[in-house]
């Protein structure tokens, strides 16, 4: 089965917008009205051995990181976050001490982004570790960024250093939450999405859902430590451990070109390429010569292609 | 490790009511304020293996089982659901026509209930079908009735038979969302809950929360048909499984002594006991005699005692 597939007609059938619903699942998180308000409402998962390995990740850093992921997909849509509600399936032979660690790390997370965790159930399984995090946001007088919003001459732009997450960040990652309002308020951004996939691929969703196409400048993109040490390590080169890897969490947005400077000068942002017309992403290299950027990437903890 | 103990250790750090916060993660559902508006939040997840047997259950049963486990925890609160996340994590083999059978089956199940899916993760992984469910719901004026509000005096009443849904009702039962509105707004309801772990267990759990006791009448119980049956398999008497079986998603409250003719009369619950001051449960028996009523009953699936 292709997850991508699924997940199409998944879309297509859920959460038309209209009536109450004013964005779909086919963003970061939906949109909808809930009497007067409007809420953001999302889900997310952690696995053990598919998003972390609990052999070796520390219990408070899957807390965190079932929470944070969730804290950044609100993010990306310039979002408050407000409630979560946690669901755990645990192995039948969990030691009470590790998921309480677990749970504290969730906490802490959640204290230091003013949310509180309202709920939680708790199911004991024969499988392994899974948690499912839902989380309700607010807008606060911001309009939601979404993915749709880019328009040709936007400058595209990122917050932060990329690649190489697996090496720890993918555990430990702070969710631009305060950044996102910030540089919404300040330069009011076209379109967002956070980087959980892989630039490439993210910069693709961006893209298809705007319906626009994308170039981005080689010399611009922000390489990881994290990418340039693992790059020493498997031969491939930082640029596409930076382009190719996911789970930064960073945010990857498009602002009028004109702000371009005033996102320099706040230092929340680096500008790393432009919207164009028509469809498809190309690299510019540092020699001036332009390629296909294809929308791909590499998983995590497994490192297959994805 | 003791489920008991860790669920009341994450109450003890989780969802303390005060502020925003109404109605912690102790009811079936917490109680938050989102600008001006009241909104319940729920989650619950169904394991291959824990709540179905993805072996002998229709793919469209566990989709329904899914999300209406958190339809009947809203019912439990008198609110009514409006939006849904979904998280799924399936098997890396599954079939695509197979999951788009569970997920049509949960469809079905929201539209019924004038509930939006709005939103839906997946992922696979090398373990067992798992389904996440997060739901929001309002409560359109009445106000949320809670396990904690039972009162020396009142008469405890359920919306219908209990005992046997492993025979199939544990998959195909429907959420008592009309029908608690119905009851809170003509009669007024003291507290509620929903049947899920068996009728002594969550009789237990609403007196423990009120600070009650509770006398129930054996010949008012209403046993089901599947409760019958399944005592001519297994030797326990049907009594026994009206008692102790869970899952069956009734509703059992209690209300002021007075409107129990009322509640008789609208033909949408049943008297079966009273509630008595100090602690502890007892069963009158058809004779008369009274024995203590413990608050324990089996689990599905395995059927081990619980």
């Amino acid at each position: 089965m292709s997850e991508r597939s699924f997940l199409r007609w998944i879309r297509s059938r859920i959460g038309r917008r209209g009536g109450r619903i004013e964005i779909d699942s086919g963003d970061d998180a939906a949109s909808v009205r809930v009497g007067g308000e409007r809420v953001l409402f999302k889900t997310d998962s952690v696995i053990d051995g598919v998003h972390f390995d609990a052999r070796t990740a520390r219990p408070e850093e899957i807390g965190h990181k079932a929470l944070a992921r969730c804290l950044s997909d609100i993010a990306a849509m310039a979002g408050v976050p407000a409630f979560a509600v946690v669901a755990m399936m645990v192995p039948r032979r969990s030691g009470e001490a590790y998921l309480r660690r677990i749970y504290r790390g969730m906490e802490r997370t959640a204290r230091s982004f003013r949310t509180a965790v309202v709920g939680g159930d708790f199911a004991s399984h024969p499988g392994k570790l899974a948690i499912s995090v839902a989380l309700l946001g607010e807008t606060e007088g911001l309009q939601p960024v979404l993915r749709s919003g880019a328009r040709p001459g936007d400058a595209v732009a990122v917050t932060g250093p990329l690649g190489g997450s697996i090496l720890g960040k993918h555990l430990r990652f702070r969710p631009r939450v305060r950044e996102a309002r910030e540089l919404h308020r300040r330069i009011g951004l076209h379109s967002m999405i956070d980087v959980s996939d892989g630039l490439a691929v993210d910069l693709g969703h961006l893209c298809e859902e705007s319906g626009v196409g994308a170039v981005v400048y080689e010399r611009r993109i922000p390489v990881s430590a994290a990418a340039r040490r693992l790059a020493r390590r498997d031969g491939r080169t930082p640029l596409e451990h930076a382009l190719g890897d996911g789970e930064d969490y960073e945010l990857l947005f498009t602002l009028p070109a004109g702000k371009a400077g005033a996102l320099e000068r706040s230092g929340l942002g680096r500008v790393i390429g432009e919207v164009v017309r028509g469809r498809g992403m190309r690299l510019q290299r540092t020699d001036g010569s332009r390629q296909a950027l294809p929308p791909a990437g590499w998983e995590h903890v497994t490192n297959q292609p994805g």
